[in-house]
C-alpha cells in the first residue's frame, strides 16, 4: 500500500480562509465546515466533489453462527443478498433516496450465487470457520480479502469516476466477529464490545457473551492481521481492504455502524494514515459502538438510533458530505456579495 | 383555517405493522421509523412520498436593527436576497446537494426588488417598525402576512406537486425578533431566549439584551396574534402562515433553526394541531433553541452546530425524510424475502 496522511498546511490554510470568507458568519455551518476541510484535504483540492457515490456492500457468512451468536439463521445472509440484488432492501431504498449506486460484493457467502450485474464475485471462502473452535480464516485468506477489497475499491472508484466510497455489510453473525475484533484491537474489555446485534433477548445475549468469551480465550493474538484471521469475517476484511484502496486513491470513505467501524479499526491498525480518509456517519444503537468511536477519535455526523447495517447510516450521511463539498465550490464569498460580483 | 390533527389509529396501526414486518429487525431504523409513521399520518397514506421538495425562503427587514441588535448592517438582507437569486448562497448550494427547489419570498425587505423568476413579491411592508419604540407591525399586517404565507404554501404545493415544504429565512435582526416571540409565547425568561445570532462580541450581546429588555417592557401582550404584531417580523409571520397552509394541504413542513422554530411556535399557538405536521431538522448552536425545542416537544433530527438559517438545516434533513418515505414504499417485507417473492 502507498498511502500518506492528508496533512497539507498550505491547502488547509487556503481552504479555511475560503470557508471563513464565504457569505455567512464565520463558523456558522458548524460541522459541515470541518467536513468541507477534511474533504478538501482528502481530495487534495480546494474544490472537492461528492456527487458520484458508490456503496460497496460486502456480504459474508460466519462460522460463529454455529455457536448461536445470532438470533437469525445464517441462511438470512443469502436471502438478504437476493433482496439487495432485487433492489428491495433498505440499502437500496436509501440509495434511491439520496442518489448513490450500490454494488453487492460476495466476499464469502456460504452459497453459490448466480451472476447478476450488481454482484461482484470476490468470494474468499464459503463462510468463515467457527472462531469458537479454530481461526475464522487462514492468514493467506485474510491477506487475500484485504487485497481484493483494496483492488475492488481502487478499480471501481476509477472506472465509475466515483468521488466518494461508502461501505456497508450483510452477514448474519458479524456483530459477534466485530466485537472480538474490537476487543483485541481497540483494545477493550470483551463485555463492553458485545451487544444485541440484530436482536437478542437476555438468554440469547448470554449465549453470545459465553461463546465470544470462549473464542477470545482460545487465542491471545494482538497483531492486526493475526486478529483479523483469528476472529474476522470475509466481508469485514474486504471492507478494511476497501478503506485502504480508497485512501490510496484519495477518496473519502463513509463508514457505517458497528461492523463498518470494526473494519475501519482493522484498516487503521494496519495503516494509521487511513484514519484521515474516514468519515463516520452515525452513532449506532449497538452497544460498543460509542466506545469504538472514541477509540477511533471519531465524532459521527448522525445519531438516529440506527442498528441495521447494510450501509444505511452511511447513505444517510452522504448528503451532508455533498453539502460540505458544495459549500466550497458553489457559495459566493462575502466580498463578491458586498461588491455585487455575483 | 381548516386543519385537523393527523391522528388516525387505524392507519397508525397499519403503518406500524408494515414497519415491523419489513426485511430488517424490528425498530432497527430507529428515528427513521418514527419519521416514516409521522409522514404517513400527515399524508394520510401508508405509502408517503417526499421526492419533490420546495424551500420557501422568506426575507424581511427589522426595525429592531436600528437599536443595534445585529452585528451586520440591515442592508445585508437585500444583498443576501440578491445572492440567493443568483444561486450563490449556502441555501442554493445545499438545495443542489439534496435536490430541492428554492423560491425566495419578499415578505418585507426594505428595498424595491427587481422581478425575478425565483422571487415571489409578497411584501407586506418595507421592514417592520422598531419594536423598541412601537409595535413592529399592525394587527392587520400580521394577519395579512399569515394569510399570504398560508395561501403561498397552499398554492405552491398544489401547483408544483410538491410532497414536502421546507421553510427558511433571511433577515438581519430576526434572531432578536424570534427571541421576543419565544419569550412571550413559550413563555420563557427573556435572558434564556437571546443568543449571538449571526455573531456578537460580549459588548454587542449586551446591547442586544438591553434593547430586547426595553422592547419587552413596552408591551405585556401574550395572545399569539398580538405578540406577533408587537414583536414579529414579516418573514416570520409569513413562515408561520406557510406552516398553517401546508398543514391544511396535509404536507409535512421541515422546520429550520431558531427563527424557523419561532415561526413554528407562532403557528402552533394559533393552531395547536399544526404541531403534527412539523419535522424539526436540527438543534441550532443559537442559545435559546434547545429550550424552544423542548417547549415544542421537538426532538430534532440533526445536531451539527449550525447557526446560519436560510433553511440550510432543513435542507440537510430532507434526505432523512425521503429515506423514511422509501422505507415504507420500497422495502420488501420479511415474508416476501423468506418466501422468495421479490
Amino acid at each position: 500500500m502507498t498511502m500518506g496522511s492528508t496533512a497539507d498546511a498550505a491547502l488547509a490554510a487556503e481552504v479555511q480562509a475560503r470557508l471563513d470568507g464565504k457569505a455567512k458568519p464565520p463558523g456558522a455551518l458548524g460541522r459541515i465546515e470541518a467536513l468541507a476541510l477534511q474533504l478538501a484535504l482528502i481530495q487534495a483540492t480546494a474544490a472537492p466533489t461528492a456527487d458520484k457515490a458508490l456503496l460497496l456492500l460486502c456480504a459474508g457468512d460466519h462460522g460463529l453462527t454455529q455457536a448461536g451468536v445470532s438470533s437469525y439463521p445464517a441462511s438470512v445472509t443469502q436471502a438478504m443478498v437476493a433482496t439487495l440484488l432485487a433492489g428491495r432492501a433498505t440499502a437500496n431504498a436509501f440509495a434511491r433516496a439520496v442518489g448513490a449506486e450500490v454494488l453487492v460484493v460476495d466476499a464469502g457467502v456460504d452459497a453459490d450465487l448466480a451472476a447478476h450485474p450488481q454482484l461482484v464475485d470476490a468470494k474468499v471462502g464459503r463462510g468463515t470457520h467457527n472462531a469458537l473452535l479454530q481461526p475464522a480464516m487462514s492468514a493467506a485468506q485474510a491477506r487475500q480479502a484485504l487485497e481484493r477489497g483494496a483492488a475492488l475499491a481502487r478499480d471501481q472508484l476509477a472506472t465509475g469516476g466515483f468521488d466518494v466510497l461508502l461501505l456497508g455489510e450483510m452477514g448474519i453473525g458479524n456483530s459477534a466477529s466485530a466485537a472480538l475484533l474490537m476487543h483485541r484491537l481497540a483494545p477493550a474489555p470483551l463485555a463492553d464490545c458485545i451487544g444485541v446485534g440484530a436482536g437478542h433477548d437476555a438468554e440469547g445475549l448470554a449465549r453470545k457473551v459465553a461463546a465470544l468469551q470462549a473464542a477470545a480465550q482460545r487465542s491471545a493474538v494482538t497483531a492486526p492481521l493475526e486478529v483479523l484471521a483469528e476472529f474476522g469475517g470475509f466481508e469485514i476484511a474486504m471492507m478494511a481492504g476497501a478503506v485502504l484502496g480508497a485512501a490510496e486513491a484519495r477518496r473519502p470513505v463513509i463508514v457505517d455502524g458497528f461492523i463498518g467501524s470494526a473494519a475501519a479499526l482493522v484498516a487503521v491498525r494496519l495503516e494509521p494514515a487511513a484514519a484521515d480518509y474516514l468519515i463516520f456517519s452515525h452513532r449506532s444503537a449497538e452497544r460498543g459502538h460509542a466506545r469504538m468511536l472514541d477509540t477511533l477519535g471519531a465524532e459521527p455526523l448522525l445519531d438516529l438510533s440506527l442498528r441495521l447495517g447494510e450501509g444505511t447510516g452511511a447513505l444517510l450521511a452522504l448528503p451532508l458530505v455533498r453539502a460540505a463539498a458544495r459549500l466550497l465550490t458553489d457559495v459566493a464569498s462575502l466580498d463578491e456579495v458586498l461588491e455585487g460580483r455575483l
